[in-house]
């Protein structure tokens, strides 16, 4: 940690400031320039929140040197998290990056879900993705329906063996989603409700953890960090877009650059969401190879049997036979990648 | 909702969006552009997912013509919106703005607390404000003491007959807080916390909504639409700064333009809150009274006995000498805008 | 500057940095964490890119202490910028704020520019404003009337002795337009371009410096030092919103704490103009008084004989009554910020 | 062009409106839903500035429906603008993605700046890029060789046969630029320096114009539009990142998505820029391989020969042997996308 005092500061202000920091159990070193003064901090400052020494009269502002997360952090584990499911599917390192398909909502037609579920199996693909609580904009949308979906979701399982990933909103409905889930999702909007954090970190389902729209890669990071240092280790990041400068053409801005970034400062698997970071049909396929050229581990996307009538996210659904089209391309795209893994060939 | 065809669109596909509309229960109106072709559809718009339709072959895109809140708005209801408290305090239209001030967290010397609330009650104000649980962006920093700092709020307001706001981050925690509270808060990061509305919307206590540091202003109100939905309409609005372009010389930027945008399309009062706003003390007095003279119907401030001890957001908290200070400032100000309001004479 | 190395920085890399900051003039002092090590480079890092370093082996980032502007910098010049003008009216300081009005753009009907200088003379403001060329984000929007505008704007200035502020745009027009203008405006586009920067900088005359729409305050100041450095120290700041997280509920945001924050940083003048910071006209009132409440040392709005037909940007300018009753209010609530200043008493 | 009147819009509101839009030659259709009346109108809004209308007493907002660029748009022109160079390299459409090289800013060293010319050419690709006027956000950084570099880089072409590109600054040295530069760069922050634009827009050069870091998708056709209107149809677009939510992982968020966008909307060439899209060395060839991968029609990344005393942007320079990997491995990818194009298959 570094402060950084006014130029204006006495020595009885720089004082106090080191004085506060060694009774916190720090070290200091003093940097005199010729303007100002800079304190450097060294210690754990995990014990204390840093900025609380912004409120030191004299001090102009405070720096972290360290990044505040450690359980999530490739210093604090080098080797990339790999996370294997019942199945022997594993995801995360040098793994083939997987696909995570299906509606953005369970509806009503069990038998639109279950063609859904069979193309998702038909291409390969092992995780089926659909929501039974809906986090919607508005009161007057569809808000999903709760266990009945969850029971379709189970349905689907048991006739094709895909893995289901469904999202949690509500620490209240903790037990009844784990019931039915293999992989627990994170909304993007709930990425910093942290008593829903802490309570998936008691479980032990793998869980995805969506971007939120306005988050910082540190944000991210220790919003996983949350999880983990309540006890679970099995947390997959999804990017899932920001707000960029222009929502007009797309919904969200996919960041495709956090993906290398996360992967440079944590060991965590990251996967991309092209459907929810654009808004747009068109561009699902296009943005899932750019998140898989860059090194993602997975792709989810949506996909519905019947996109003009879907109760949400129609616009960015894929049709079941646009699906089979784009997974079979992205299917060739991560066989090469693979390939090229296995062999510690550099991508492409 | 207005639903623009593609220039390429074909005759087949503008009459299969019209249709469409029409299963819908919709009116429709065709505008036949020299380039393309413009849908205007008619009806509750509410009953349906408007960005569905983004889904058909040939549309462009989809425009709401009507904000998507009803209950929230000014369209909905005319009248301001003014919630009265137990000791006739009045929040909202042209009442006279209050100030809500006290710690961040409640923390463990009682004292302290009982000390800041006897100076918020000194300078006239009705409202102490501390959290409990304290939504944090890394688990180790300082949580907050639950019911233990509920507790310590009841003792202050027992002691000094101060209201007291506290933050709510769990549904799980509902009826514990609502049995302390005068007014529940509903953090920022939990602004689209949709459950936690909707529990917030079935109890009968007001609450503060605060705005997402990302939030427009169209996804404010929906916020405020879910609760309202669900039965509770004593809803009061805080804006309480957005990611601007410029994050290291303020923690957030305040977004003083939206209280009279809220204003001209809402009903309900909106109050703001330097502190989160801008993250540095010195900017606390200025930024309030911008809010105030714009029109906000009320200030949240933060004070602490000992700012630089403080468990979280020390740098921008008042001590209480400054508050006072700065509380006699506003409430001169407050004077002024109370006689203007009162004399239905233009501010200032 | 602070350089942060890698966690994993070896002991020559760590020497390579500062060997190099050596060589460039500076001292070093280390500063071993546990964790990672910092290192502190004292000395004037204005005479090289401090990123450059970014470029070394094993460094993570590097980190400014100093602000990077001088001449503009409230650490270069303790005392308040007072721009005098040869009619004795001063903006800067604790000097009474100004109020600079006219149309966005200067039009065929010189009657009209006539009525709106009246109107601006009777309410006792000083500054008459007008554009000669437009920069229009569409080539087929009206582009100004070009050096016509600038004679339009001197009739004006000798019927009503008001002095004239007008955007420059291009190099090439330097000339023209210092033989009309009283004050040069650059407008937000054109914050970087550093080669008008340049250009004005070896001129003479006072210059209205725009925030760019994205541009953070260091980057704003550091335009201002462009400026200075070329020798004109008469730079006047200018606040216009910047980009926000809503751009359908106004068309930028107005940063209102840029103001207090710029005074506190930079010894230079300040304004804010709420006509196209918030680009509706409804909102012109309360944000000037925004702006005003909080520092400012004028307001700079728009207003035009015939908004309807206006040329460019009607909807946020105001008829000449609407300015007449807005300017009525502002001038009181002046009046008031003056006494205030005057009797070296805090503000309301 | 749609314009959506206020809930209490009177009737003789509308119908001022509708006569002001017939006067300039609309024809309208009125839409009168249950709650708010909507006036499409039908013609030609380029001739107007469609804003004006929200002057208007009872309007609440004016929506364009057609995008208001038409040279720039794929609805003007359905085939894709190829851009041929006198040694028959090609830009554009199906041609083969090309690779633009060479350092941020030329330097007193022209055998560095030949040894980086010589690996370009090594490495097949066409185009060398070196800037000689440098826009520097502080006046205290070098700003260029000016004329000299110019003269650097006609002698680095004359030695390797590369193309240049190099950056203009000033509608003043046009005449100079222009006669050694084979392509002409606007960069990110004149993109809506429309003098510069209308000068480039008359000379008979191709235009590299690169998206401010805030532009929207709309404002960067319009850019492109103010260059097509003043005759020169020959412009490159080139995405180099925005401003996103996290400027301390990255310097800018590479809008990769854009590049898709662009192509539906314009029939215009689009690169992309990796070094300034991310201001990191580590993540230049990631992002060049995303935005190959979606389609853009070349890259432009900076290779100085001494990365860690480049005079500017050194850390997200490669070094000429970092270079020659990258460029291996970018080929490779470029031919696979090359042949997929002349096959008329899908891309990967």
């Amino acid at each position: 940690m570094i402060i950084i005092m006014e130029p204006s500061a006495t020595q009885g202000q720089i004082q106090t400031v080191v004085n506060a920091l060694h009774n916190k159990g720090f070290k200091t070193v003093l940097n005199k320039g010729d303007v100002m003064t800079v304190i450097a901090a060294i210690g754990d400052k995990r014990i204390i929140d840093p900025h609380s020494f912004q409120s030191y009269d004299g001090v102009r502002s405070v720096k972290l040197i360290q990044e505040p997360y450690k359980l999530a952090s490739r210093e604090g584990r080098q080797e990339d998290t790999v996370i294997e499911f019942s199945n022997g599917v594993r995801i995360g390192g040098l793994e083939k990056p997987v696909i995570i398909a299906g509606p953005c909502c369970v509806e009503q037609d069990l038998d639109g879900l279950l063609r859904v579920a069979e193309a998702v199996k038909e291409m390969g693909c092992n995780f089926l993705r659909g929501g039974a609580f809906k986090p919607r904009t508005s009161p007057y949308d569809f808000q999903g329906l709760e266990e009945k979906a969850l029971e379709y979701l189970a349905i689907a399982r048991e006739k094709t063996g895909l893995l289901i990933v469904t999202e949690l909103m509500d620490t209240l409905d903790l037990d009844m989603v784990c019931q039915y889930a293999d992989v627990i999702q994170i909304g993007a909007r709930n990425m910093q409700n942290f008593k829903l954090l802490k309570a998936v970190g008691k479980c032990d389902k793998p869980v995805i953890l969506k971007r939120g729209p306005a988050a910082t890669i540190r944000e991210f990071l220790l919003a996983a960090e949350h999880i983990m240092y309540n006890g679970n280790d099995k947390v997959i990041l999804c990017e899932r877009g920001i707000k960029g400068v222009d929502n007009n053409s797309t919904r969200n801005t996919l960041d495709i650059s956090a993906i290398p970034v996360i992967k440079k400062y944590s060991h965590l698997p990251i996967i991309v969401d092209p459907s929810h970071g654009t808004g747009r049909r068109y561009l699902i396929e296009p943005m899932a190879k750019a998140g898989l050229i860059v090194g993602a581990h997975g792709v989810m996307m949506e996909v519905h049997h019947d996109p003009e009538n879907a109760s949400s996210d129609g616009a960015q659904s894929l049709s079941i036979p646009m699906f089979k089209d784009v997974a079979k391309r992205l299917n060739k795209l991560i066989g090469r990648i693979d390939y090229d893994n296995k062999h510690s060939m550099s991508m492409v």
